[in-house]
């Protein structure tokens, strides 16, 4: 039996994960918009028998007006870029193997729309789409929406629970031999093959049936990212991949034995939930090199972005205090976000780090893995991790693009063929296929609303 | 100066217009789910130099459990198919020059994302989006979306209105040059440059900025279909586009004069919209040929769909009575639609038609202008009603595809362009290029909802 191989997805943000990305003289400052940087890094994805490329999401630009000196120099994903399902689809067009996963937020969305659009992604791609489930806590994203406010906790998962049935209960609209489009008897679908949703709940009400045939995967691939309880609960229930954000080898297979664990509760199997951490690898031909590559990258951000990378990942507000001192002792509370509050004053305060140094920390890989080496080094630590199931894969975030990408191309997936740890070709043409998940029954999944009201009595 | 030429749409149904076009011989019946049936259509229509494709959209499957012997017979974009957008984007990948139109309903969606995954795909196609703004009517849609009714005429428009407005707000959030990339300064965007909406209005509070820089066309090409007084003052203050459906050329000249009369009380010049009515042709080398292709297809109807159609295209439920009997005198008032009703219960007077007759009648272009002839008779029809200022072009609705395209690039198109009333080659790479539209100055648009306000004093 073949050794058992670590999956790969590319993590991508226009012009890379880093901060100061889009300044790196490679980078494609260009990136939000030119369609012709995202085919080329897609086909070097595919190229390299990446399982998925996979894109982050929010509705809106982040910031206020008193963030404009901070937000003018930040070529992140916050400010404008393409919308992923419309710039996947265009992708699907140019690939025909790697994975295509889209962010979609279920707090300002309608199920209907979301499950139209990735059964329709699904199927002009061959059988290649996964949705990312989010909740959105952004009030940047809730001012584009009629509503000022932020939406509980509780009350966005709930939501999203009853979201996650709905879109995948209007997959499984129609069989898969639904429409036999027989010329001759001219009967186009049997009608005993359609399932009527006739969806009623708290949040939403759907009749169905989907307007898309079922998709090539039956289901595209359900993928999530919380890691708070209600998030492992629904990623348990519903999630067939999950992005983390685990920094160290005990806290990432402590999470892994969390969630696989409750995978038995909802009737799955220990591997049809592949767990796969965030990587942002910075791969040098030596360690000096690797080196001298992040420190320019650190070299170019403005304090100015440093500090709105602070509030924008903790909710920390230290415009006003000195760069090169430590932080206040005390720190105003903030709305959301908490536990990756406190995350950052732990550092801070572990580390004894200056606020100046405290941004710089994250500025890489903003809270995410982050190891700057060698080939041989990052492949040290991937299959430590890998193998000591703190994770069944990665999703490797380049710091800028396409060079981040194709170093790791070039450098560090030679090392992991050489070791065994990752495919020389892709397993079949379906998302399913690569990372090894089964093809749902139509209504073969336990509805996660009614799991947690099992789990609550 | 040259002559003036006509403006040609392809206007897509998965497999055809005409109502049993699934069952042709020569159509794709699988087209609704077959991304290379698309690519090869909308290379043909590219290689013909047609301004644009055209997809129109309902966000449900049209009837209920009782409609389903009708409906399992029928392959028209009603029951399953590529959702829009998507599509659209993953032919953008495939084609340079031909304009991509997508119908999105104002009545369950919300402005932001509508004027994001439009913008989006302007960008990924180099300038070539257009948005068809609707409202929806269908029960079946408005069953998806939470809300059993039917949303009265008046209030659907008003919200139509104010979405228009924010939408081509949302697209001047940002200057064409506020996006420096300035790498040696770190200055990615230009303050000054980004115009942040705050939008408060009756259905709509949205902040803004669009998270998409300001796309190739400035907008995407606005365009409608409606024919109801407010339909026609909301594409007069709004579309740059008209899809109609005008039969005669009297109908075609009053609607086009009535039309662009309005426009300069927005503000707006006479040929800055452009009206293109909707054809059906069905082309032969002789006219005894295009009746016998017409007479295929006929036959290929279904009773049960044909008296489905007569449901779906006036409201009228006709089951039950003699198929080759007069329409019944009393005929029970419907919900919505009533002027297209009351177009099919005149016209089967006028004619003195059976039920059978009026459903083979109108099954072809379903009350659109319908043409059988040879490409000398389709050519003149069209020149007639171009240059009698009926129309400033076309909407060509296949009757099957993909062959029903191919007949008319290879019959009727040769025909035009030796009359000199078709392109021989684009005009440019935008959408806007071709069509000889002006690009949006940022702000420089009538409110439509302002427009109407004045309207109303």
């Amino acid at each position: 039996m073949p050794k058992k191989q670590m999956k790969l997805g590319a993590f991508l943000y226009p012009t890379g994960h880093h901060v100061a990305a889009w300044r790196h003289p490679q980078a494609a400052a260009n990136a939000g918009s030119s369609i012709a940087h995202y085919r080329e890094i897609a086909q070097v994805a595919e190229h390299a028998k990446f399982d998925m490329i996979f894109l982050a999401d929010g509705a809106g630009t982040r910031g206020t007006e008193a963030d404009l000196p901070a937000l003018s120099r930040t070529a992140t994903r916050y400010v404008a870029q393409f919308e992923p399902l419309t710039l996947l689809s265009s992708l699907a067009a140019v690939t025909s193997h790697v994975g295509l996963v889209a962010t979609a937020t279920t707090t300002y969305n309608e199920p209907y729309h979301v499950a139209r659009k990735f059964a329709s992604l699904d199927h002009l791609s061959g059988g290649r789409a996964g949705w990312n489930l989010v909740t959105s806590t952004s009030p940047y994203e809730a001012e584009n929406f009629g509503s000022g406010g932020y939406t509980p906790h509780a009350q966005r998962y709930e939501r999203a629970r009853e979201f996650a049935d709905v879109v995948r209960g209007l997959w499984d609209s129609w069989d898969d031999d639904a429409f036999v489009r027989d010329k001759e008897s001219g009967v186009f679908f049997s009608p005993e093959k359609l399932h009527v949703l006739h969806h009623k709940g708290r949040h939403f009400s759907v009749r169905g049936p989907l307007n898309v045939a079922r998709s090539p995967q039956g289901h595209p691939v359900m993928v999530q990212a919380g890691s708070s309880e209600p998030g492992k609960d629904l990623a348990a229930a519903t999630a067939e991949v999950i992005f983390t954000a685990q920094v160290t080898l005990a806290d990432a297979q402590s999470f892994y034995r969390d969630v696989k664990g409750r995978l038995a509760g909802y009737g799955r199997q220990w591997d049809h939930l592949k767990i796969m951490p965030g990587v942002f690898p910075v791969v040098g031909r030596t360690r000096q090199e690797a080196n001298d590559k992040f420190e320019q990258l650190q070299d170019l951000i403005h304090p100015e972005v440093g500090l709105s990378l602070l509030q924008a990942t903790g909710g920390l507000d230290l415009r006003g205090h000195d760069l090169d001192g430590p932080l206040p002792d005390e720190l105003p509370p903030t709305e959301g976000g908490k536990s990756r509050q406190q995350l950052l004053i732990d550092l801070a305060r572990r580390e004894n780090l200056t606020i100046r140094q405290l941004y710089l920390k994250i500025a890489g890989a903003r809270g995410h893995w982050q190891i700057v080496g060698t080939p041989a080094d990052i492949a040290d630590q991937l299959q430590e991790r890998f193998e000591g199931e703190g994770a069944d894969g990665f999703n490797v975030m380049p710091p800028y693009l396409p060079g981040g990408l194709v170093d790791f191309v070039e450098l560090v997936l030679p090392e992991l063929r050489r070791r065994g740890l990752f495919r020389t070709d892709y397993e079949g043409p379906t998302l399913r296929d690569n990372l090894g998940l089964p093809r749902p029954a139509i209504g073969g999944w336990a509805p996660a609303a009614r799991a947690f009201e099992h789990a609550a009595e």
